[in-house]
């Protein structure tokens, strides 16, 4: 039995300001196409990236990281082989790891690994419905990084994942979700514009990431990220004359957000 | 024989609200360097990018995408193997695809690969002049991503290459060349500030196999793809104030045109 | 000895007028999540950039670019089989090369890697602190790609690795040190923002190939790159809102300052 809660805003605003404050190293091992943007918008929440991929320095350099994001966007063949070594270091030394399965379904490669990552513990899972559907073998994916499915629609798929990793699940949409075996919060925040930006999903999961690395409580975590990124496309939104001024206001409103 | 006609601007119209309409999911394999503004670009013309290049996930993927753009830039050991068995796929599932063979001539992977695959039908080669040139083995390419030739020196070897794929070859420059081995387009549009960002060609290859999944005539599909980027780059310059702010009206500009 | 020297501040703008008439085309090796920003500075600054890896294409390349820059952020497999080669080619053609030895320290493969790289005489080692301090062995880097040491604590390590590249150091840093055997400056200009964008220091590598192409003293090259970093990071900054905003007019003030 799941509860629903109001989410507890005043902790999102401790959150966000414990990343500031501590500029979490976030090792990012993320679709090529994205890890600008990514980058940028961590630098720009106060958090640091860190962005290596190969299996022969990956699992060495993420010792020194504060947090994990493992994104299979694109998935190059350096990632493949750096992924599972580079979790299981994160692993070993207690460090909140993010798993984003971005585009998985299809995907003859990055499908399998999602679910055999989740065997690794990721304190959060973060993926549009699709993503959740085809992660729990409940759907065949969405096409490319959209998902075809609602929030809704993958809140049975959420509850089994987070079921076996024992950590939070959120699934991302014109509604967010974020649940773990306790409890449930829907966020209904946000732009369309979010997703006229490319990375901006990818981004989300790496600030959960930093946010994980300030916040023990997964479900938190998850809720800071979602909350302020929802925040800051709001911000832009407003501010914005199309995608790519959205694009810029973005970065600077992540900066700006619960200051 | 060639007749020169005059651009139907309004079918380019048409093409430009189908791309938005249909929001065709373009498959891109493209130098790492433009990833970004490919798929930032490709968000704002309405279209939807995807962009797994290896071997063992590219083919699969493409399956489901609309057009495929094959971008010869930078060229990593991923995107080798990758490339020929995606376009095997496309062709067989009769999928539009266009080749942009950048920065060919004096590389020694890239050009050879680039003349086999004209051997696999792509509906549009788009490049600049020096790269025209190149690929019909009339010149040796220009000096990394610049032409150094006109469009008018690669008017015959852009027949030439039209010749051996049958479908349309666009040079890109200050003048604009679309032909095919029946008719010919020059346009006089754009702005000197699309040389100032990087990846507005690579772009330029991605919009016209967004066009092409929406409208069957390679010429056209061609024109509107170079129209739709010569006006949004016109807009851009007029509000731009250095080569960062015209990045981001472009991407704006790519939103509006034609609305 | 070294005496303490003002900068030549004629100089320096002699040489950034240099690059935008020359246009000096540079040859980037360099972590993939800095590719874009990287090239889009090269062209705000009237460069040309090239960013080929692959050790099948990269040193032949190599053969028609004025500058090549080396950095060894994210360092992909590709690049890590790349670098020698390319190396090899620049240093037997006398082309000026750079080496921005990022993020070494803990890194297992980069860091040897820049060690030996050293004996092949790069013009200018440019990096922070930490790095100049992991390249001569005198620590174990910082955590990621920010520096956990000031520039003069880095003082003793630019003079070792001066001595053996026979080239210039710059230290880069709130202080920036540039020094040869013979000569030191510091500069004390710049802005904070310049960290809360990703690559920034890449591409202050890669400005520092661009000026060495058209300036055949080192220090006068890496002392013009740095000077036209910091003034158009004072300028952008004046202008930003945030670290979104402060990009996009880093980039109009690379090509603003000193026409």
């Amino acid at each position: 039995m799941t509860n629903t809660a109001d989410p507890d805003l005043q902790r999102v605003q401790h959150t966000i300001h414990a990343v500031r404050e501590q500029a979490p190293l976030v090792h990012c091992i993320t679709a090529t196409v994205s890890m600008g943007v990514v980058a940028d918008g961590l630098l720009a929440a106060g958090a640091r990236p860190m962005m290596t991929e190969t299996v022969i320095e990956a699992p060495t350099l993420t010792t020194v990281a504060d947090a994990l994001l493992i994104n299979l966007g694109t998935l190059s063949t350096d990632a493949v082989e750096g992924i599972p070594a580079t979790v299981e270091v994160a692993v070993r030394q207690d460090r909140p790891w993010v798993l984003d399965p971005t585009a998985i379904g299809l995907a003859p490669v990055r499908t399998p690994l999602a679910r055999e990552l989740l065997n690794s513990g990721p304190v959060v899972v973060r993926g549009n419905a699709s993503e959740v559907l085809a992660l729990a073998d409940q759907g065949t994916g969405g096409r490319g990084a959209d998902s075809s499915a609602t929030t809704d629609a993958a809140h049975q798929a959420a509850l089994t994942v987070a079921g076996q990793t024992g950590g939070a699940v959120a699934v991302s949409g014109a509604v967010d979700l974020i649940l773990d075996g306790h409890r449930e919060l829907r966020l209904e925040r946000g732009t369309p514009l979010l997703t006229r930006v490319t990375g901006t999903g990818c981004l989300l999961g790496a600030l959960t990431a930093a946010c994980a690395a300030v916040e023990p409580d997964p479900v938190q975590a998850a809720l800071a990220a979602t909350t302020w990124m929802d925040l800051a496309g709001e911000t832009a939104a407003a501010r914005a004359a199309g995608p790519g001024s959205f694009r810029m206001h973005l970065l600077d409103a992540l900066d700006e957000i619960g200051r």
